[in-house]
């Protein structure tokens, strides 16, 4: 009580503060988990239902082929030809699994690890439509699209990854898809990238363009770089027999595989939101299981991805609130299983990059954030319940997924940020924080300056045309386009790939000054 | 193991659900807290700062009358003329102020109870300046600003009160304001309402006003329904002279007072953010010790506000993520400290209600709510970091406090949620959730529908005319404006104001058909 402020020296201090390394105050997987919608509790009720849904229930559907490894694990078929799991072997299954691995990029500068509540945000989806950023309409997209985002995703650093985000519509068969899909996506990012196929066919397909990118036959198992995005499930509870093949192929070829169960709460998921939780959480596991089964060192993701269903009409809404519980209680239930994860948010319902589109991804990637989730798919640029994409949405919600990871990064609280001495300092002495030494040094560690985001006083923000903040990004995407031209991809490894592939994608359209922009 | 799905009957669940009362998805006062950016720890040490900065700093120009009082409560005025708190009269202060207590509305059905984690959100600002939703440019704000932002207000369910949010810039003097400011408010709606009171001269002024719109003398003191804003401090740590005038008028008048310490991260508080929560919260706490001081009974809000500088400019950033981090820390401490609290948010640094402003007001709203911030200021219609309001942001910012509501009430969990009879009567039977009575029973109480946001197929939206989501609020601010007039306030004693005081707003403004709108 008799300390006086006017004596202590603050020198000491000012030094500790002006040495500090200088930190970007955000990076990839940062820890989430300050958010908990559920109680230890709700979890272990949910997580009993999870068990019963397995054990007595079962999946429908199973592979012949899947069917026989899960037997001789010890599942069994029940009357109704139903897989049913053993509550016994989903615990050794679910203690035994991954808990953590490294998800790689093609350049290893982008790996990323996951696991443990360390949180990242990426794209994801399937969207048969794009916004075109030229005409403001709406059009069917195309595999210059998902080359064109993937280099966009390239230049924008708060997402991590690369898994396709629309489906081309200008190709001629499903194997040409997923042939031109992996092929753009690994042309136009070094970050890892990901692709849904849904059959062996094109995972057999895909693999040697894979070994070529890495280097060699045989040199993308050791840095696998491209995960299989599996829909393993036709919710509820059966299993989709092709995508069955695809992942039994994608972790025999030491792809990392994303099980999602999509189902959709209200129409093949329970209404009830924590049902809707324990059903996608059962549907996963059983994905988790045959993966673990084939190969008990696979690189499995457990993807709960249940959405929601306005109820009046019975179509999806991803912008809902019901959407960001569920994606953040499901981002919970894999913190309690351990389990490296994912989750869907940033699903606006809205069809442009708006207020609306802003609000509903504002709410649910912060709280699948805060709640832990290793990969948070759909982060980016989506539109309209994913049915649509837009490329200004993505240079936006960079900036808001950016915002979003300081939130995760949290309150720093030591002897520095607590520091008595600081404030005595500014409040004995020129009475305001501007000039001092805290300040400089925080300045760079703990504020996140965003690229799009305008910060400008009105009458400044007036002078410069008073434009909103697509029309901004809308800039941004137009330079980006024009200049961002990867080249990881050695031109003779490019030639060797156009003469084995129909590749879709000219090859002029991948060098700057071609005149397309 | 052996139970067959086929067997067991659902008739009991079915029953069971559809019995069930019907309850809206959101109410104000649902509980947060979910949210703990800090540790338990990490608490006590900014609680160890905010004591050690009351005790060992302490406050500076804090009025006469207020230093007589609080030295006779057992603080003491150091040899700088600073005003220190005593570390164990500040803890019987926090242990014996009100913990929760009705914020009244004008009409009774807004009456609010606010204390013990549960959230509110409503508006608060002093912004100078509008964005015309006619002209699309921003101008002065005006008195009939104030009373249109009012009757928006009333209309909009997830704006639980009414704190002025724009400065009246048509008034000739600081008491001409304030008179105003309050008739406006109260006029426009039958929320809570609140105003900035600069010094005890407007208080006094005022008080017949709210006693009349009461129903007479002394009645409003019985259910006080108009807050005083009160920034009692000049961060750092400096009482604001005639502010803590208003302070003790509006105790002694039985108002509920919001204490805000609005430092800015950098400027007037420390870059630190730990260290700009405990400083605000040193603040707080010393404006609510002199509340008690006056009044045991007092019904102070611990309205700890602390804003983020911009570190290059200087200049506040109130949608940064940065900012997020303040507001849900400082609701954590109020929660903590277990007092009736307000914490910012919504804040955007956008001058339109924009995607970039969707976004900011996305994280920082869930963020402060989830944090269990008993009242979340800001939180509708405000752009360009507080320097602006739009009348569209209203509309639309309800429909995302909806949203975020929703997510704070939580995943409900129980038998009927996990009920394992309704996902096999689905899974061995139709196939789909659609048509189960578990689906029509929830979607009226677990989902909530938006009044604004678009959920609209994309092809619908087209033929509608592909308008964004300002554009839809717009439609809504001319409906609501051109309809809805509160006449609560019977003619008689709208006479008998106008005659007592210099009431700007025109009578024939709080009218329909009068052709304004």
């Amino acid at each position: 009580m008799s300390t006086s402020p006017g004596r202590r020296t603050s020198r000491r201090s000012r030094t500790s503060t002006s040495s500090a390394p200088v930190v970007s105050p955000v990076q990839a997987g940062m820890h989430g988990g300050h958010y908990t919608p559920l109680t230890q509790t709700e979890i272990e009720r949910i997580h009993a239902l999870v068990l019963r849904l397995l054990e007595d229930l079962g999946l429908s559907q199973v592979t012949p082929s899947l069917e026989a490894r899960a037997v001789e694990a010890g599942c069994w078929v029940d009357d109704n030809n139903r897989l049913r799991f053993p509550r016994a072997l989903v615990e050794d299954m679910i203690a035994r699994t991954r808990r953590k691995f490294t998800l790689h990029g093609i350049d290893p500068t982008h790996d990323i690890e996951i696991g443990g509540k360390r949180v990242h945000a990426g794209t994801g989806g399937a969207a048969p439509t794009i916004l075109d950023f030229e005409t403001g309409k709406y059009r069917e997209s195309t595999v210059a699209d998902l080359y064109d985002i993937a280099r966009l995703v390239d230049r924008l650093d708060n997402i991590h990854w690369y898994h396709r985000s629309v489906v081309a519509r200008d190709t001629a068969s499903i194997l040409d898809l997923d042939i031109n899909t992996t092929y753009a996506c690994l042309a136009g990012t070094t970050k890892s990238i990901a692709v849904s196929y849904t059959d062996r066919a094109s995972i057999d397909a895909v693999l040697p363009m894979l070994d070529a990118v890495a280097g060699g036959e045989g040199a993308f198992r050791k840095r696998p770089f491209c995960t299989a995005v599996c829909c393993h499930v036709v919710p509820p509870m059966r299993f989709a027999t092709e995508s069955c093949e695809a992942l039994e192929a994608a972790v025999e070829a030491g792809m990392p595989i994303l099980l999602v169960a999509a189902g959709q709460a209200g129409a093949t998921a329970p209404a009830a939101l924590a049902g809707a939780v324990a059903q996608a959480c059962a549907e996963v596991l059983a994905g988790l299981i045959l993966c673990n089964i084939i190969d008990p060192n696979c690189r499995g993701i457990f993807a709960t991805w249940p959405f929601v269903s306005d109820l009046r009409t019975g179509a999806m809404s991803g912008g809902s609130g019901e959407q960001a519980l569920l994606s953040a209680a499901c981002a919970q239930m894999a913190g309690f299983y351990d389990l490296p994860n994912s989750v869907p948010a940033g699903m606006t319902d809205s069809k442009l990059p708006d207020m609306q589109s802003g609000g509903e991804k504002g709410y649910t990637v912060s709280l699948a954030a805060h709640a832990g989730a290793s990969m948070i798919h759909e982060s980016a640029g989506m539109q309209g319940s994913l049915m649509g994409t837009s490329f200004e949405g993505y240079v936006l919600d960079n900036d808001l997924l950016g915002a979003i990871l300081r939130t995760v990064k949290g309150v720093e609280v030591n002897e520095d940020t607590l520091n008595f001495d600081v404030i005595c300092d500014v409040v004995m002495g020129e009475g305001h924080y501007l000039g001092h030494p805290q300040t400089f040094a925080r300045m760079k560690t703990d504020y996140l300056y965003p690229e799009i985001a305008d910060r400008r006083s009105i009458s400044e923000w007036e002078e410069a045309g008073g434009r909103d903040a697509r029309d901004a990004a809308r800039d941004e995407v137009r330079k980006v386009l024009a200049e961002h031209y990867p080249s990881h991809i050695p031109d003779n490894t490019d030639t060797q790939l156009r003469d084995h592939y129909n590749i879709i994608l000219p090859k002029a359209r991948m060098r700057t000054g071609n005149g397309v922009w």
